[in-house]
């Protein structure tokens, strides 16, 4: 079939592996649902607004908000483009430096994420912190931290 | 804002919720990526062909499979006519037992997943397991584990 000699998962990592695909795939569709049930925001809006409200003067350019996001350039545009026609952001251009326009939350915007907050918070702890000791909860951050540092680091192993 | 008071997430929540968000993001999009670059599968194909290999008999009921996805019903009836239409897999209707149709993976599909598991693990082994230690390997089993058990969970706590 290949040319290359994998190292196959053995049964713990294929456990671990397993259900870490399940579990992001159950909680991020879940998390999704509920906050589009209690908010008019979905779970997309929201990573937007959060990048966008963390920042002081609530806004972004582009690029810097796509490598956050770590979207593709064309779900990024048409996501970005429908949010603006909502109200929720706006483009500010900026012919003047050359790097590119800027994504500013609107008012409007603010108001949909200070709406949605208390209940997604309130679902994020009954959904995962309600269910982990505080280890696991330094574990989650701890593994998650190391995969974070592994996908930064530049080399791609030739194979 | 809103009529709940929420418990909102402490600094260590926080910093544990906020690593695990951008881990996944970014790591399903550069798996996704690497994937793509190295065979002729995108991360929906190669889920939908694992879930059909993994049963005896390569075959599913659709509405089995779109539970263990947990995809929204028109992005599983969107995707599954792309992969018809690419050969991967087949719709085999069953009209007699009148509990839905199957899906089946086909000659193509399977040479597909064969010839893309060797790289994809390479893959997964290089970001992941290779970043972490056999006691954060059982960490990830269990904190997954443990939000999956709490994600079944029957009740969702009024608000």
């Amino acid at each position: 079939m290949d040319d290359i000699d994998p190292r196959w998962l053995d049964d713990t990592e294929q456990r671990a592996w397993r259900a870490f695909l399940r579990m992001q795939a159950q909680l991020t569709a879940r998390l999704g649902r509920e906050l589009q049930a209690d908010s008019e925001l979905s779970l997309a809006d929201y990573d937007v607004l959060v990048h966008l409200t963390d920042p002081a003067g609530g806004r972004l350019r582009i690029l810097e908000l796509a490598r956050e996001l770590d979207w593709e350039k064309s779900r990024m545009s048409h996501h970005l483009s429908r949010m603006v026609k909502r109200g929720l952001i706006c483009r500010e251009e900026c012919p003047a430096d050359g790097r590119g326009a800027f994504i500013a939350i609107t008012p409007a915007g603010r108001a949909a994420i200070e709406a949605a907050a208390p209940r997604h918070v309130e679902t994020v702890r009954r959904l995962v912190f309600d269910a982990l000791s505080p280890d696991q909860v330094s574990a989650l951050a701890e593994v998650s931290e190391r995969i974070l540092e592994q996908l930064d680091s530049p080399c791609r192993t030739p194979v």
